[in-house]
């Protein structure tokens, strides 16, 4: 069988700097992914033929970032049957709250699996959650990610204390 | 010159209800209306090829109502170089924030031209607005309609002076 | 190959009356799952338990929905590494704010594949979107879905036509 | 027939920095257009007086900027029946929720097309959108825009897959 | 000297019954009022007109009720310097939170006295302490309320008491 | 008749930056004040003090400035029958809408005169406003005040023509 | 050692229908409480008296519930140096984001332990776990409550399982 | 009797720098404390394990700061019938809003006794103020920081007296 791969699309390129942790944490990974500005509204066609193609093409997750009124996840979700991952991307204006309602208010039959505001890397191990199932290697290399996450939280434990003892 | 048509999309039959009201506004205006369900995530593809078509069809203004993420006005903007008119949807859980936020955030080169939340007639006042720019009888009947509701708010004023006599 | 069940976790029966709609969606889509009445603050024994042996006991996805300050999906999510999608619950003081932001906003490595507040069918679409990457037949009854979707909106288009004429 | 001009009217002159740009985009587009400092509150009478005579002056679509309790776009509606763009400017301290709503939630019959908050460039699109229903010329160059849009969108692409060469 | 008179404007007939509590409480208090139904936005004439003349036709304080984009009593306040208190009123979709902010934000020159959502009574308990500065009378009935309200809440103390002891 | 003081309460000495605002204009009105440093939790009988004895010590307004949750104006409300003034003021955190909250929704029968969140100029203009109900001198001023607002206004406006002029 | 009183004090007796819940708690587990109506504006002297004797009169815990702009809790945090809990209480207009905000966020030194919006029975499980710090018989029924309620809701996860085969 | 100690948990390292004031403030009142990194998510058996011992451990109120989904204190609240004191840390993304409701909206029976966002200096004094309940010095010491802070209050008064000399 044949690894998929994950999209990560984005609206803009001054979003750039966000979802590019997305696509490093699927690198870390042994993930490949392919990375694409498309806007749901200025390249409207290049996002459905993109969406609509996705799985055919080896695809077998989408993430999409957008701020503001963040239509590009849902449009993608529109097209494809494969889950789509929101990212709401945080703007100046509204504090994130617009992209937020944005894009996970979808409408039955559309899902789009929303993350936190500005959660890129959160986005991408969703993916690695959803492809690990059917994916031995990934699922151990999660497993340990959790191990190694909790024991990073008691180095920091251990480290608190050495820092109280010199309060 | 034939006169420019509205079209009223909406998301849902549900939102008939509300919709309803900008048809009949226009009707009573004598513009010509069309009324459609297309929705951004269900049927992108009859959006995207009405948005596209709708100079041509004769349209002059698009009015799109929606509820939650609201995107079905965002997509038909990216679609036409028409106006669109966002009517944000009220909707349950989050009291409109979210059809609102969804519907006026554009980014840059795709403006959505926002109304009030449920506020249909409006949208359908604004169309007629934008199309009486080149049609004198609408300019007309906008100018008396505004003196309609000058005296109407005047004659609650005279009932109100009436009703605290009898207080 | 079994097919992976998915399980439908609550924080009380009061909210089976939302939850029980990704049941009954699951089941029309022939995806076997299992609902328990789990609770992060009041059995977070059974909570942890369930999640860390989900993997083992044949699931594949969890979902999980709450109300207020929601943290059973968050909870869940933090002992496993399967795919975990949270519903926020509407509350009746804050509009459901309250869970969809306890819900999202989860903290990096550890995602929540949130949808909209009350999206219980939405969250099995989600699910069966998710298996259907390694299921070809849910695949297939996803695609035959969304061209219902499709059709039922366009059906719903015609019938406003006919409304339309007896205005 | 004579090309109908734009005004930009803003409450003071620190908003001139944002809606500069929607005065530069029209300009762009070689329509003409006006900018003024006028105050819903401090200089009612000129507002009024400017909304009053708009039509009569050559205007075709009136733009209001203002921030906090924005009642500029509301004031000017309430004397014109030519369309008004609002664009809600952000205030520091609530965010530009303020604005939004005091831009957007206005009552039956007046009322304002609003943009995104800070949106005044959008609030050129729109403006450009709705004279271009009666001006060729306007509807190429807007038919042309949205092209170059979608040109520039796939060249960012363009360069994120060199960027991605790198990394 | 002549007392001075309150008025009580509100935008619309439907706003009569929480502005009526003002009207009331003034009544009650020997405080002449009078009522009005006029619009910023549809009767702008007359508000400004209303404003503008205020002083000399004998009021001493303003109170101005609105709904959604409220912005009934900055319209007011920008042609008058007497005192305007402003009454926010509850719009069914955003619960009065557009309201409030349009009232409330007012800029600098230019203030609203604003009381809480739909507080009608202390828009007319604020009339009275204005008015009381320079009327002994009322200064006096004043304080006799401040005690009444306080044995109101000291009987509600012993009445619950009496409940308690029932339980 | 001994003109009447104004009293500027604030919370804590880091609000003085703000609230001096509103010292200065009074100061540029000839109306004498009294500044001071009282807090409803730290310094409740101070505060309570204050308010019983104000009208006694010859103030006519009091102006309370406090941040978070910020309950001072209410206190100095509860306690005298004098016209208090509220502003909130922005917090770090919240970005105002707490001290807005607790600043405006204040119970019947004791009101509280909230303006804008950070709004101290306007605090005291609304002071000025009230002391001006029985003060010849300070009504021309504010009348005089207004025309230089408007004037001022007009020179902006020009000075942007002639900014426009060199674009 | 002779057990400590918990006081239960609300603003107004429309409060009594949820804070009767926390006396209600309380009486479940024998600890004695005394019920108040006393308002942070129009009893400010028996709130203060009341705060500053509570400690001598035998209470440990005072427990406040107070809606729309609510001081109460603050008031009496600021004249005690008992623990005070403050429950927000649900408005009609804003939701209850204005007690909520009113409530929890005070200053430094003037703690007030929030619970949630309407959660009266939090605010007595609170009291309790706080005087069951030296009190062993409480500490115990609060344990034995903890178990309770893991059963209740493993009964609950049964119930649902006998639901489930008859759907 | 054994003096309780308090024990300080936050989420992340990053915490520290707003959780060190909860610590400096219990050490300058002579109670014991330790702090610990536990995350609710990533170390979700080492928080429950804490929280089950933490009564045998000698410890008597628990502190929790957490931002984002904020679950850490009401997961602990879970696990013990100690008092859990909640410090809703502030967020980048949504202003502390998220950690504040998903903090305090707790479901009954498990209550979080919710300070201000980032209020980590009350959490000590609410942590102080419930171990005066059994601890005479303390109570002692609370009284005098009362009396402190209203000196301290009143000499920050004499001071704006000063500056006011030279202003």
């Amino acid at each position: 069988m044949i690894n998929k791969k994950v999209a990560i699309i984005m609206g803009s390129d001054s979003d750039w700097d966000v979802m590019k942790k997305a696509y490093l944490k699927l690198k870390e990974f042994g993930v490949e992914s392919e990375c694409h500005i498309f806007s749901a509204h200025r390249t409207p066609e290049e996002s459905i033929r993109f969406a609509k193609n996705a799985e055919e093409n080896g695809f077998g997750v989408i993430i999409a970032g957008a701020g503001m009124a963040a239509h590009l996840a849902g449009v993608l979700a529109g097209n494809t049957t494969l889950p789509v991952i929101g990212v709401p991307l945080n703007s100046k204006q509204i504090g994130g709250m617009d992209s937020l309602l944005a894009t996970v208010m979808m409408p039955s039959g559309v899902p789009v699996a929303t993350v936190a505001v500005d959660g890129s890397v959160n986005a991408a191990f969703l993916a690695l959650q959803i492809l690990a199932l059917s994916d031995e290697r990934l699922s151990s290399l999660l497993k340990e990610e959790k191990k190694n996450m909790r024991e990073k939280v008691m180095e920091k434990d251990s480290k608190l204390q050495e820092k109280l003892l010199e309060l």
